[in-house]
Order: C-alpha cells, then structure tokens, then sequence
C-alpha cells in the first residue's frame, strides 16, 4: 500500500521539496491564493520539478487538517525516519562534536514539532525519540517544527541499546540534581535526555545516563515545560560551544 | 455586575488560593475523585477557609473548558490584573536587580499563559502586556501557566510611557541584532521584549528599547517561536545572575 500525506503551509511545503527525504508527488495552490505569498512554493516547486496544480480554495481545503494552510498543500510520500546507521554515519562526519536530543515521554506531536524546531535553530544534530511515542500523525508534527521536522534527523529507539552504543555522555535533565547546566561541560559531545511532563524520563533510560543536571529554577515556580527545557538546555549547550571556539 | 470565573485543575486552583488575588467564593470536587489526587486541594482550601463542596463529576464537566480538571473547579472572581503603581511598588521593594519581561504580540492565550509560567520558573519579577492583546479568556491563560497566572505581577501596558518610565535598559529580542544575549548585561537590571511571531515588535516599542539583542542560531533554522525564545532569554538572564552573585 502506498500512503500519501498531505502536508500543508508554504514553510513545511518548501522545507519537504528542499530537503528532499520524501519524494513530494505534486503541490497544490489555490487559484486565489494572493501571488507574493506563495512565490516561494511556487519556485521551490519549479527548481525540483514538483508538478504544481492550481485548484480552488475548497481543495486545499479539504485535504488540510488546519486552518493554516494558506493556500498551499502537497501530496507526498511520508517522511523516512532515520535509522541507527545513519544516526551513526552522521556522527562520524561531524567536524564539531555532537550534540543530540533525546525525547523520552513527548505526549503530542504539537509538542515533538516545537521540540524539532528547538533543536535545529540550537544546534542539536538529530532528535532520538523512544520508538513507542511514534503514534503521532506525521502532519501534525510537521506543522508547529517549522520545516525542522523535514530537515532535521529523526531517529526512533527502543530499549537503550542505541543510546549506550553512542560513544559520548549521556545527560538526563532531572530538576534534583546536585549540578546546574551551566556547572556540566555541554561544549563536549552530549546527548541531552529530557522527560515528559507527565512521568519525566523512564527507570531504564535515566539508569543508562551518567550525568544529570538541573535548569536552576525559582523555588516554588512549576517547572519548565517539556519542549521550553530542551530549547534552555540546547541554547545553554550553544552557549558554552560559542564560547569554547572563541 | 460580578463576573465569576471557573477555574480548573488542582494545579491553578491551589495556586489561586495561595496567591490570594482572587477571591475564591467556592471550591467544587468530584466525589468520585481519588482522595491522593484531591486531599491537596482539599488541604489548600481548609486552611484559607474556602466552602468546599462534593458534587458530581457532571458538575465540574459542565463548568470546566477542557478535560484537564481532575474533578476539581473553582468558582472565583476574575484576577485583577497589576496597575503601573503596582509594579513601581514592586520594583521599588526588591532586594535584587530587576527582571522583566515585555510580550509585544502574543497571539494566543496558551502562549501567554505559557510565558507566564517560563517568566516564574526563571525568575522574572513581572511580565508587561501590551494592553491591546488583553482579551484572552483568563481560564486559557491559567491552565497552561501551571499557576503563574495566578503568583506572577502582571501589568498592561498602552504606548510606550510605562516603559519608558522604567529606570532600566530595554533589550530587544531581534533576529538582526549584532550582539548575542550572551554578550550583553541581563545581570544588571533588564526589560527584556520580545515580539509575536507574526508581526515581532511593533515599531513604537521597538523605538524605546535602548538596547537589541539576538538568540544565537543555526542559519537556515526557523527562529524561535515567541515562549522558546522569551524562555531561552530569561534562562540567560538567571545564569548571568547567578555568576554574578558568586
């Protein structure tokens, strides 16, 4: 069976023609969409050969989830996830050490997207996400990364065996412990574990973890949110790898 | 007129009775609510001498927006929110360089409520408003806030006198800034605005910030939405504080 997405919005439509891990079947614009606003597809389109169809409003409408589509949807094929080879093929090109995030506990897509895009605009060379959260309609997640979710590595893992194979440490993001982020070297190779909001990370992978760290917080505040301390700890890790080039 | 509010969820309902804003006229509980989930609501209401009362779980549906209420709603007058007189009172009184953050187009009440909380956790002493925006369902906004909503001064602001009549610099958050935020003071006493993702800062606020700044961020990336980049900013403001206490 070949299943096709819809994705929908000039930024997740250009980012899927440009980054070129699903072969995106044909882009639709309605016939009313005003020209400046979608240009941009319009040429993405051309310079990859993407057949392009004008249609009414009504169609775009009909195949989006949202209303934010501005006028702009594409037929294409799902996004590949990458595997553990490629996560390591991708590592072992790197010229800069690696900073990875991983995602234990992610409980919507919306959530996974922000995290995405968190992550690309800070650094972070690829997302690890544990493979049981992959329930997610992929749409979904595209829309809020901005185009991340279409650029950046994906990789799903199950058990920990991929996390303790990766040859750096591995940081969990636990509001009880003793050292701040700013007090553990992120400038080395990393892979930054945050938890879910509603049970943080899972007894298998906080025990595969050999440093633990804390976002300093005002006592008596709630904690930060899931996809608001991944975007802390990664801009704290661009930070102090800022400053090590220097 | 009284306007009587519904809020929802043990996490904000505490939190407004703690905080002492609002007046809570009533605290409604499921009787079918597990004790372990509720005997801090409970124990919260006791203490600030507010009439509980069990009813159904039909009840507390009927008069919640979501399905995050835990069996647990309260009625209560609407928060007032904090004058211009308010927050010189408050700057006047603190012990510590001011921190504040200016949200200048923020578009929806989750992302408010959101900032609110990510301002608490990294020890903003207040967040300014820009007054226009004020028409938020303040239900929407407590929610996501984990309670901030309810603890954290929050003032509206109309024009640019209020700000200007802060005695401290104000940065701009801007993605074309030439310095980083880790290249300029946040330790000092600091507003820091930052703009919605649709329009950024207007041009009358933009005018009266002294100072700009930019997240340092991957080229190609979509930039940070407005409560990653106010987070990730507040962040580095906590942390240049810290050092500097040391």
């Amino acid at each position: 069976m070949t299943v096709t997405e819809h994705l929908e919005g000039r930024t997740s439509v250009i980012a899927a023609i440009e980054a070129r891990r699903r072969t995106v079947h044909e882009v639709l614009v309605a016939r009313d969409a005003k020209p400046d606003k979608v240009a941009d597809v319009l040429d993405a389109a051309t310079r990859a050969r993407v057949p392009v169809r004008r249609v009414a409003i009504e169609e775009v409408e009909k195949l989006a989830h949202g209303r934010t589509h501005g006028g702009v949807v594409a037929a294409c094929s799902p996004r590949p996830l990458d595997t553990a080879a490629d996560l390591k093929k991708l590592l072992a090109s790197l010229k800069e050490p690696p900073l990875l995030l991983v995602l234990d506990g992610v409980d919507d897509p919306r959530n996974l997207g922000l995290c995405l895009r968190a992550a690309e605009a800070l650094g972070a060379h690829a997302v690890l996400l544990r493979k049981r959260e992959w329930d997610f309609d992929a749409v979904e997640v595209s829309r809020p990364s901005s185009g991340a979710f279409e650029r950046l590595p994906l990789v799903l893992f199950d058990g920990v065996d991929l996390l303790t194979s990766l040859a750096m440490p591995r940081f969990a993001c636990l509001a009880n412990a003793v050292k701040t982020i700013h007090e553990v070297d992120l400038a080395a190779p990393a892979a930054i574990v945050v938890g879910g909001e509603k049970r943080g990370i899972s007894a298998a992978v906080r025990e595969v973890c050999d440093r633990r760290m804390r976002i300093p917080s005002k006592p008596g505040a709630a904690s930060l949110p899931l996809t608001h301390a991944a975007a802390v700890v990664l801009a704290e890790a661009n930070r102090q790898r800022l400053q090590a080039r220097k």
